[in-house]
């Protein structure tokens, strides 16, 4: 039984206070012993490649691995049992009565250290992340590190505040006619079974994480379905679990993996499985919407894709503005569900120097993107890498529709550390609100769009429109006038997208913090898992009862 | 602005310790001068009949009705407004934002009032309840009124902790680099917009009420659909809204009603109108199926079909569990979702004076059952009436399948109030546990079967079996051993049904308490509407964001 009671309660305190608190230190080198903890780590991931992965799982019918590293644009070599499904599905579901029978707080913390084992396994977990993904180093460390860890521990709180809801045994006493019925309840929390986890190629475990932690603290088993391109981090996740459970005694089938390769995809056999519970979705707009409509019986949580949208109507610091912009659109290549796509334009711009034409500020946002990505060194910061090849097809296909219309065009860029890696800069076009062919869904990687509206209300309105039909996740707003800042909180929130307004500075504008910022609405297309709010969980178990009369000692 | 905190506050205390409360007296006679209340009530349904319905509603095209009253078999002739679909979403839609608007704490009192309003008019309710669903008056006083507010009560209490769990605002300070962010962060919660309640013709305020405030406290606006069958209850209900809404600022039209016919059903086109947010569904099976899965992108809250089981193992009283279970399967003639149908008897019944043969104890049940329905008057208070015409010929069904098996058969009683009264006595039959065709779905209705089983453990197998397939939601346990009990409340907890065991006594077995007992699980096909459980409020509204610097005022 472990003791992380102390480090829960204040993830409770934050979770309620939604103020900024990780127990996990935020940069590298406040790791303890990081002057060792990363080389080791690092020397642990190299050991891996060219190998078959040490996972032991039920009903393996063969090995199968296609990562390819974006750095490298050579294979990883790591191979990956393949097992079959309905084998993971039976093992499962013979694991899960004494996971169902343990208590809350059993469950709670055994998650709560596995949570600080994958924190142990951060330095080889950060490799294994770029070289699948294609993340930069920080942000592998960050933001699939610590911040996917805290996102773990939010929906443990979550999962407790639910379950804790329901009290396990009351005591209930009526008249009815001349009889006194004295009743004894006891209150069960039943598990819905099976949870199949889908994660994504370019940001696995931040979704992942409190996915799995929310099934698991509920008391259900996980299979984990990655996709094909970005297994690894998975793999180690499952890994560990699945050592500190047997380490626990509990059955370690309650965690598996199950492999698919891209030619032979397993997704549609997984939630039509009968014993399927429960769907977590990471990936994209179309399978998603097949899995939201065709998961029943099964509950699904998911996160396809954000159509994000920017008002820039004004600024007290125009060029701050642009700064900030320009760089959370260029960060990991715009790979992530919240990056910012388009940016809306009315006719001209209101700054304290007076109005700014419309092609002056899109030409400064384009200067601003071509400055931070010019030198290698601070692209490769910024940039990264480009997860998916098909990425490097997109931009030529929305090139050659603009044409004419580039405000800055997309370029490789040699990566100072790996020469052979997959790069792009972004691609800035400017379109009318009319071609809604080209931007209205999301263009996924390094492809922005300037679009020219009529007034800012005209901007404010295409943009949430867009949000709301298309599935924006994030929203950003530059303005200043404050009536109008009120009415695009208002138009953001019936579209279902959170919205962020005039941040400049070094926080880049879509960073989402744990315990404190929600997640996709299922207010539009874009998906429901909120990570994590009450309807994230509460859905996980089901409460039974039973109830008899009470047995007097006497 | 009204106040019913201190009543709020007893029942959240209620809702924690699952202790039995309710601030509305059980009995008629308790009921704040009855001796006027109820005559004065009684009037008012009277004053209804054969007229059309005080109700205005946007986009009426025409009026209809066609409710037959099962005490008379004579229509009732109230007409009611038929509006056009298409009016009622776009109505409600317009009055979302200023209902969403309103805090919390005004949007809970309101409801609470609403409550109170409605039991203001129960003796109006009653009649209204007894010639629709058929009710005893005594039923329609307490389950279909008294208990159903409490449930009422019960999703307000709900709602509420789901949506206090979203703290409205927060100061968030993190270091970037150099730079030291600071957000403040107003967090809204958004309700997911139109619901759709559809109300059954046997039962329908139990389910509609906790349904429809459930939707309403979490912001949403609520189009009711009754069962044609049984519609003055619903009308009376959106008619209290409505004028409660309008009377406090709010658009009445945030509670409307759906008319529809038996020949012409609109439930399809509300569940697929694309303004259908949230549907809350009770009925049979097959359409619940449907409305399972075909809501999305609509969330479902759904209670369909009860195929409810007993096990009757060993009794320390056998008589008396016997008349327990003869009461119970008589109420209200079994036409409620809860009402056992199924008793599963292993060869001999273990009791203190050694076993009793399985005929013997199928014996008993059938002389209890006629012993119960032989006095007409008696007969009338358990029984009542039969609500649908169809059930009768389901009797006729069962009866023809199980020729030569009737333990006891149905007739017909004299009702002493209603002459015309559509009534029958339950038939009782007897089958192989291989006659799965007759017994293992629900037969609405009066008819029961007793399962020959080979064991104690075999009729627990295939008890909850049945349960786990064909959902069930209650389960009921007669039994003398203390390991059976332990292995039964797990295997009906796994199975998803709610059990009840060893009762005896003059509480109904199937009796469910507001603020204590908890309904369907969503573990099995009866639903999963499990009134009220944080899953059943959590996922009514949305949590969106907005985030910007602080400003500081210097």
């Amino acid at each position: 039984m472990f003791d992380h009671h102390a480090t829960f309660q204040r993830a409770q305190a934050a979770c309620a206070s939604r103020e900024c608190w990780s127990p996990y230190p935020e940069m590298p080198r406040l790791y303890p012993d990081a002057e060792t903890a990363a080389p080791r780590g690092e020397a642990a991931f190299q050991a891996m490649l060219g190998k078959p992965f040490a996972l032991d799982l039920p009903g393996v019918t063969g090995w199968v691995g296609e990562e390819v590293s974006p750095y490298r644009q050579a294979p990883l070599g790591i191979t990956y049992p393949q097992a079959d499904p309905q084998a993971l599905f039976a093992a499962a579901k013979a694991a899960l009565p004494g996971w169902a029978a343990a208590d809350i707080d059993t469950r709670l913390m055994l998650l709560m250290e596995g949570l600080d084992r994958l924190y142990a396994r951060l330095f080889t977990l950060v490799p294994a992340v770029m070289h699948t993904a294609g993340q930069s180093y920080n942000m592998a460390y960050a933001g699939s590190g610590v911040n996917a860890l805290d996102r773990g521990i939010e929906a443990l709180v979550h999962a407790e505040q639910a379950m804790r809801s329901v009290t396990p045994r009351a005591e209930w006493t009526r008249r009815f006619g001349r009889d006194e019925i004295r009743l004894d309840k006891t209150y069960r929390l039943i598990p819905r079974g099976v949870a199949v986890c889908f994660t994504c190629a370019s940001f696995a475990t931040w979704n992942a994480w409190p996915s799995m932690l929310a099934s698991l603290a509920t008391g259900n088993a996980v299979i984990v379905k990655p996709h094909p391109a970005s297994v690894l981090p998975m793999a180690i996740t499952v890994q560990v679990f699945r050592d500190l459970l047997a380490e626990q005694g509990f059955d370690p089938n309650l965690v598996t993996l199950c492999m698919d390769t891209v030619a032979d995809p397993l997704g549609k056999v997984l939630i039509k499985h009968p014993d399927c519970a429960i769907v977590d979705f990471t990936g994209s707009a179309r399978f998603g919407q097949w899995v939201e409509a065709n998961a029943h019986p099964a509950i699904a949580f998911t996160e396809t894709s954000g159509c994000n949208t920017v008002v820039l109507a004004g600024a007290e610091d125009l060029d701050a503005a642009v700064r900030a912009l320009a760089t959370t659109m260029s960060l990991f290549s715009a790979q992530m569900c919240t990056s910012p796509q388009n940016v809306y334009l009315p006719p001209s711009v209101d700054t304290p120097d007076g109005p700014v034409p419309r092609d002056v500020v899109a030409a400064k946002l384009a200067d601003a993107i071509a400055a931070l990505t010019q030198d290698p060194r601070k692209a490769a910061m910024i940039l990264a890498s480009v997860q998916a090849p098909q990425t490097l097809g997109l931009i030529q296909w929305v090139r050659d529709q603009a044409k004419g219309r580039v405000l800055l065009d997309s370029r490789a860029y040699d990566h100072p550390d790996f020469p052979n890696a997959r790069t792009a800069t972004p691609l800035l076009v400017q379109v009318g609100k009319e071609d809604r062919d080209l931007y209205a869904e999301e263009r996924f990687g390094p492809i922005g769009f300037v679009i020219d509206c009529d007034s800012s209300e005209d901007a404010l309105h295409q943009a949430t429109e867009d949000a709301r039909l298309n599935g924006g996740i994030t929203g950003f707003l530059y303005a200043r006038d404050e009536g109008f800042i009120t009415r695009a909180e208002a138009a953001y929130a019936r579209a279902g997208a959170q919205l962020t307004i005039n941040l400049t500075g070094a926080m880049p504008l879509n960073f989402a913090a744990a315990y404190s910022d929600y997640h996709v609405t299922g207010l539009n297309g874009a998906g429901n898992a909120t990570l994590t709010s009450l309807a994230f969980v509460a859905s996980r178990f089901a409460v039974t009862q039973s109830r008899r009369p009470t047995r007097t000692h006497d």
